[in-house]
């Protein structure tokens, strides 16, 4: 998430409380998590394990709950609680806006799209042209859609990412600052949810196609001419590659990569990032050919405890 | 499900043209399935395997389908078909009230709650106080909400139970008079569908978080502080104890109870009771770690034709 | 998917600018994929593995990629890419209609039904008598639906088929120009999804009951005095047939026939026709005895190990 402007390192500190290490009008971009941190960033780190990734990451400035050596070129941050000071600067230039009506005064709308009756279109969203966007349709502030895009019935874009810190009393909520885009040619059925990225963006590639009732978690990233049947649900921070099928029901936990022209069978269950142009079955998943070999082995067993009685 | 007053045994006989056994003038407080009877309650039973158990149940009343010896200090409503007269008085004390609005003059709406375009919120609804409702959410009468609830985009709470007699020439819909109750700070995602109670309440324990396309069955009871991923689907009339994790896409059958700080993997398929502080795995799911160990034994059969082979 | 009035072949010809091969005037009722096509119709077919069942089918007018020798009876018309002539077809007889307002002017809708707020009905809708549709429900053009029929909130009626040809450079629509027919006395629960048929029509016969979050594909059939429970997913072109009983998380592949009176278990997978009276579970599904006694084997794994050690 970049800010509208730039902020100096002084002005972030006084606005979270935290003391700072390195020149006061240090210039600062915008806020972003570990993953899709650029030169500009503040990224957060609260654990000792991960120090050393965030300071040595593309980050310029680390929000951290400990006073370490700065790199060189870097700024710190120093703040008691990096995830709670993380949340404040989001809630600060990500603020939830509430909406009065049906379609924002601030949504752009390209030549030839069509809103069909009770859609929801908040803040600053963008769409381009001869798109379709069918009823109660909810699109949440800041997302952008591409031309010649078709969103069926009921689908929600830019639902908060589902993340949470476990707390010894609750679980702490990571806020969602960043956004949806769905580019050019995609086509979402009835009933999806797309959520927005935490700081990044949740892409959906050119030409894809979603089926009705697909999930998609935050900054999962969706690569072009990919298609993904009902009922799939894909975690957050997950790459799916170009050219990627996947069938019904299928599930992918967070944070793998699924190589292009990947096709993975009907309700496997993927826990290990897939190699390209491979086919996968089963839970956990496997190559589809060990997999069949499997179940035929599962078959022979009978045969194996008469053999053994033979003996 | 209550009575809005207390009723006598001769007014609910005379209602479903039944005939009773006890006191005119007994008095008669609600009605409830046997799972969550209390006293003062009706409670309806029309298969002698079941009759004991409604007998010597909590209910002060029971509405049965023979005449049967009535136990000290309770009543009888003998009736040809308890199951149809259970509907009348659900339909009678419980009446389904179309809306002529979006949002209902009988909603009450607490301080700094947020309504987003498109909320449908019916007769008698309750939300407390700092909720956000996004759009397109709708929520049947009766659905009572705390105070620092989220509900995301397009989510239902409150619509009928899926439970069914089968007849031989139908199916016959047993009505639901219950309601939902979520309680202070939770999370609910997109897409969420959350049934009410039978004739009970279903409800969302205290920070407890949802994500997206989650379902919830009628009468169920989530504890407090659980997290519970996407596409997950919780049967009716099922116990979820406090801090339990379920990861995305798992299924759990009707009537059962998930021990506290229970972790149940993605896509697993719950259909025993589960206990405390352990983890599950795979469809039927078992402990982790005899799942995985199973897994390795498939990967074995090979190995052991191999062998009978050089026998 | 029939025309408002009866075509003639050199009309047809003219409009998708085909060659044609029979009288100019020989009468064509309407378009059909190859599954549901009538006499009269017209069937589309672009690849020589299937030319003989085109034309062999009860079309009456086959349009096809290669000047064959035309059936007594028939005629053909003759194009460079059948597909894309298919859907100018569609989309000239069944064009989108883009909605100003939230029910249609040309809906119909019946006796005693009731509409809760923020319905959306598309052009041509029909509903029966009787019938309650919540909230936030989307039903779009030419939707039919019964008498007695209840229709939970969010639930989306005749979105487009998920239906695409693999072209080099992108994914190549299948235009849906079919409908959505639900029968008298259904039930459907909150936030399903049932597709439009392509050509023909997606039918829900009657008495039958959808729980939550149900997915019905493209053109498919299913009987009379089902139950489907919550988050079953079954795709394009299946046949259920009567009094079918689908428990939670199913998944069904297209183009399958389950017979009458089966009963499959909770996420099993479905690949395979089903036969009638029979009880399925598992990913490929198997007659229930099967799977449990599959199960029953792999426990049996190490005491197969162990044998072998002893020997």
């Amino acid at each position: 998430m970049k800010f509208p402007h730039s902020q100096s390192l002084k002005q972030i500190a006084e606005l979270i409380k935290a003391d700072f290490v390195g020149e006061p009008d240090f210039k600062i971009l915008g806020i972003n998590e570990i993953h899709v941190v650029e030169e500009g960033d503040i990224v957060f780190v609260d654990h000792p394990k991960y120090y050393d990734k965030a300071l040595e990451s593309k980050a310029s400035v680390v929000l951290i709950n400990k006073k370490v050596d700065c790199p060189e070129g870097k700024a710190l941050l120093i703040s008691e609680d990096p995830f709670t000071d993380f949340n404040k600067l989001t809630a600060h230039f990500s603020p939830f806006k509430a909406s009065s009506q049906a379609v924002s005064n601030s949504a752009k709308i390209g030549e030839n799209t069509i809103l069909q009756p009770n859609v929801f279109l908040g803040n600053d969203v963008k769409i381009g042209n001869n798109c379709i966007i069918h009823s109660n349709v909810s699109i949440y502030d800041g997302v952008e859609i591409g031309d010649n895009v078709q969103i069926h019935a009921g689908t929600i874009l830019g639902a908060d990412a589902f993340y949470y810190k476990n707390r010894p009393t609750h679980h702490d909520k990571l806020f969602s600052g960043g956004s949806v885009k769905i580019e050019n040619n995609v086509e979402i059925g009835a009933l999806c949810t797309i959520d927005k990225g935490v700081s990044g963006i949740t892409i959906i590639g050119e030409g894809t196609k979603l089926d009705n009732q697909v999930q998609i978690g935050h900054d999962t990233i969706i690569g072009k001419k990919c298609l993904i049947a009902s009922q799939t649900g894909i975690a957050g921070c997950v790459i799916v590659e170009d050219e990627v099928t996947i069938w019904g029901q299928v599930g992918i936990a967070s944070g793998l990569k699924i190589g292009s022209k990947a096709i993975i069978f009907a309700q496997s269950g993927i826990s290990k990032d897939l190699k390209p142009n491979t086919t996968y079955f089963g839970t956990p998943a496997d190559d589809i050919k060990k997999k069949y070999r499997e179940l035929a082995y599962i078959n022979r067993i009978p045969d194996i405890i008469q053999k053994l009685k033979n003996l």
